[in-house]
């Protein structure tokens, strides 16, 4: 287990391949912020190349946020080439539970891939493991902690980790629990920051081998350029530009000192 | 009926869901732009869940920037079912009269669909209405103007607001016709600003129950934060981060000063 | 054969239509880069209209990024018109050499469209034309060098231009061969660069009878805008907004001043 700055520094100097089956809408987004952090990405959704593409990969991330059943069938098929690899897998459930669609792809993606992590934000997740939770009582909120409870099922269950964003991101492993208190209200105006805590989540997989600490470290990073963005930004415009320049630029210093996480 | 400021002010308390199926090239900036605007975007294509998301939406945009038969038949079934339930639709005709496929299928979703509001440049406009108008003489010119005949007879022929985009917009509705003088010529060396207008008309439908109301309202909001983001701008790329926050932080004053639009 | 100032002044006066079949993750950059340039982008990729939509350009561009079986199919019926019109062919045969899939598409649109231009990098163009080339030898590095025997190769078996991009520019046709020292090495940590730079080359085939010269000055300006874009951006996030406007904005002094191209 590497620090953040070790494994940021790591990614900067290894370009690990990230291979992302994603959706149309954040496609150059996400690309853009695996470079800015030193990765680099790939995109591929061919049936026909999707399992030779992820024998490069360091790590696959799976989004569903555009999909169809062509694209299922590919995240299928990459998801089980890079388990047979062991390959490291980052699902992105976009829309679990809003509708029959995404909730069953993204079960199915569990089931038959076994993601190394899920990265969501707090009804995704509790579209996902509400049924599985002790207490299954729905929360109107969109609150992190109402998705506690169903991120920890799906921890035991599946043992895999799950990591919630919202103002206060919580991460899920089995008996283990990390929060992440950086980031910024803006970042839920701008389309995709959610997929590239995902990608990120990524490329910290890549080298970093604990999964916990890979998609936490995500978190803080994602966060603190996050924050470094929007208090240098004049609305989501300028906020997207200074977000890829922050996370380019992201120094030992702007960790140490603005890194907050806490374990439980 | 409510002024652009209210309706505006009601977007962002309301953030009313707008369910998008449009063009790969503009699906991130549309969706950044509506999210500015404080709208949610949604974007879903899959034949499987296209009737279930519109179930949630204040209004679907349909654009066939980048049409293919399986996108087609998603644009229909959606467009269905908001029709079924009183969904407002903006249909963006991309490129009609450009290709057969492009007329075609505009015309389809015309008489399947029954759009709110089709918004388009005037060749597009021409296009689906020219044969319809009493005058058919096809202008040469580009200029609006050229096509509000078209545009009568369409929102005559079918009872919905044609919305014409140019140096200067031209909205016409049933024996209604209003005129909106806002915008900068830079708009038009920036991909998907059409696209954006078309996606902020829905965003408008979403909250004013007047069709020809929300369509102008959206040309006049499209065009000032144009404006002023061309003055803060140096070339194309400036532009579009300074139309980003321009449409975040557009304020009463702005509109006030700024809002040219004279009903005829 | 015109300067690149003339060059661009007529892709700015003209904005020749450039038809593009191209990568979900590039579409609205290569278009956006288009446009600033002075050229109008369209992007259309389905089987019932490519035949039609290349018949108004002035020339189309293949980019095989993200490749799936009806794109293909789209591409090869795209370039065959095409072909059959004499309008010319820019081919990015991205990731070529890396999974079979994009290999024997980008061979099989070589053997069945002959482009005009194979615009890649020096991997893509070594796995392309390595096999043809007299030293087989597989140089383990990226260097451009490395990629020049297999460009002459291709250039001499299918009478085309090969423009091979890195540190040095390299662009090689039958018996001829530029080299152009201008860019910046942040464009490798931007998405889509060498796709823009495919994209940029169509649009000076749009005008300038010459392959070899119009794929050459596509290269200068994509460097020199690319140089202007890294002098005024902190990042990768300012320097895509930087790079549009610097395209935008490109004048024959900035042409004069930095372009830095060399004819052996």
């Amino acid at each position: 287990m590497s620090t953040i700055w070790n494994n940021l520094s790591k990614i900067r100097n290894e370009a690990p391949l990230i291979h992302n089956i994603t959706n149309y809408v954040v496609m150059n987004t996400t690309a853009n912020a695996l470079l800015a952090a030193g990765a680099s990405p790939v995109m591929a959704h061919a049936l026909e190349e999707v399992e030779v593409m992820v024998g490069y990969a360091r790590a696959l991330v799976l989004n569903i946020g555009t999909l169809s059943p062509a694209w299922i069938e590919a995240m299928l098929r990459a998801g089980k080439a890079a388990k047979a690899r062991s390959v490291p897998i980052v699902l992105d459930p976009v829309g679990a539970g809003a509708t029959p669609l995404r909730t069953e792809t993204a079960q199915k993606l569990i089931d038959e891939v076994a993601p190394t992590v899920i990265r969501g934000n707090a009804s995704e997740i509790r579209a996902l493991g509400g049924a599985l939770a002790a207490t299954k009582g729905v929360d109107s909120t969109d609150s992190v902690e109402s998705a506690i409870e169903a991120a920890k099922a799906l921890a035991e269950r599946y043992s895999l980790v799950v990591s919630i964003s919202g103002k206060t991101d919580v991460i899920v492993g089995k008996g283990q629990l990390a929060r992440v208190h950086n980031g910024h209200p803006i970042m839920t105006r701008v389309t995709g920051m959610g997929c590239t805590a995902s990608a990120l989540t990524g490329a910290f997989l890549g080298v970093e081998a604990s999964p916990l600490e890979a998609a936490t470290q995500a978190m803080v990073v994602t966060g603190v350029a996050g924050e470094l963005a929007a208090s240098r930004s004049a609305g989501t415009g300028s906020f997207q530009v200074q977000f890829l320049d922050a996370l380019y630029n992201l120094s030992e210093a702007d960790i140490e000192t603005r890194s907050r996480r806490e374990n439980d």
